[in-house]
């Protein structure tokens, strides 16, 4: 196996752009991980790891592991301690990192499931929040337009690993995504915080369905929300305008798939 | 007013203790405020700014605000830039600062109300955000026992400052407060992720409730569990362990306010 010690090494600088540019991420169809329990996790998923780097206090805290990991990699480099403080995003780095393949076109919406399209959500924070709670909740996937790139390396960690373990399907064009579910029989909900829409608790939701989550700031936007042809609110007695998207996000979800022996 | 410019004035010095130690705020009935529209906020809130601190860039974007503060405020004082960067806990100080009364007597549980207690919860960011959340549907108030500090500047600072609005009782004998509920009518629940526990779509939230949830690791106390009689749980189908503190409360506060018409 060849090691890497040189801070100027080119893969060193090709990992990190991968770290910090959405756009090439995108156009190398590749996305980066840092730290074990994300790397096993993305290994379960059945995604190939193109290139492993890792430091050799990690190698020999958890060889069992390694070793797993360098058998299901292309490549397998062992870094120093400096490389691996020059390729961390985080303040503590664990000492291991991962090249991933991008497979986008694996997840196609089922007509029967039940999906939260996030609409040009901003903050990786609560892309991850919002994907563990929709993991935990049995949530069939996430749809995902703008925003955000799934693939950041904060949302990754926010997410704790869900983004790869639940269906995350991308797309550009919210309105033609939306008509053709409308056209495979699923049911189209725009989420706002306006008092004249319908109270969640009030929506049926059995079946297939999509419910769309705006941005933080400015909500579902008006070709949107015209599209899903229903808008739905969470009603509030209290200060509305505190009700965060992950907050926000998590009363949806749990309406969408609580269990429904409470419902006349 | 005078002003400081010098890093070692033992204003500043005091200020900073009080910013790290919640040993200190509690000792001396204090606690910290940073950012302007925080200190808008407490003000609002009906306490009184012991000192206040802002520098001459602030002043002159915020005369108005500034000038209502300090006619508000036991002290106040003009600093320089570095003594603002000395005093700050974020990365861009706005440059505005308050040393604040606490008066924790004036809260007491309303018989009737719908409070969420927190045992031991530990993270700011999370008993920010639930504090957001329940000023949002408009729970009554929070309940504290041990865990991170209220009067945190991090708590503070994700709650936007939710935690000036709402009441917020803190209590050192959980048992105790739960136990003067049940005389006076209340019922108590805990959350626990535990199966066997009733589903919270079968709880009656209505007349005066209180809803423990634990620490994010080791969930509610046995203690406190056998004090409240009833175990509740969010029934989830998917994977469980994703559901964190933050959105296993917000589920769980939305269920204890929201509308009763789906109820049968």
């Amino acid at each position: 196996m060849d090691s890497i010690t040189s801070l100027q090494n080119p893969k060193v600088k090709a990992y990190n752009q991968l770290v910090s540019s959405a756009k090439e991420r995108r156009e190398q169809g590749l996305f980066v991980l840092e730290g074990l329990r994300l790397v096993l996790d993305v290994v379960r998923s059945g995604r190939t790891i193109k290139e492993l780097y890792f430091t050799k206090v990690l190698y020999i805290n958890n060889t069992d592991d390694i070793e797993k990991l360098i058998s299901l990699s292309d490549e397998s480099y062992e870094i120093s301690d400096s490389v691996a403080e020059k390729m961390s995003d985080t303040k503590s780095p664990q000492g291991i990192f991962a090249v991933v393949a991008r497979n986008d076109c694996d997840n196609e919406i089922d007509g029967a499931g039940k999906y939260v399209l996030l609409e040009n959500v901003q903050d990786p924070a609560n892309l991850g929040a919002i994907s563990r709670t929709a993991e935990a909740l049995g949530i069939t996937g996430l749809i995902v337009s703008g925003g955000c790139d799934v693939y950041s390396p904060k949302a990754l960690r926010a997410s704790m690993g869900a983004l790869l373990r639940i269906p995350v399907i991308e797309t550009d064009d919210v309105r033609m995504t939306i008509e053709d579910a409308q056209k495979r029989g699923m049911k189209t909900y725009a989420s706002t915080p306006r008092e004249d829409a319908e109270s969640i608790t009030d929506v049926d939701f059995s079946d297939g369905v999509i419910v769309v989550v705006g941005n933080e700031a400015n909500g579902v936007t008006q070709s949107t929300m015209d599209g899903c042809k229903n808008s739905i609110t969470i009603e509030m007695t209290g200060r509305a305008e505190s009700l965060n998207a992950g907050a926000a996000a998590s009363i949806i979800m749990w309406e969408m798939v609580k269990p429904i022996n409470d419902k006349s």
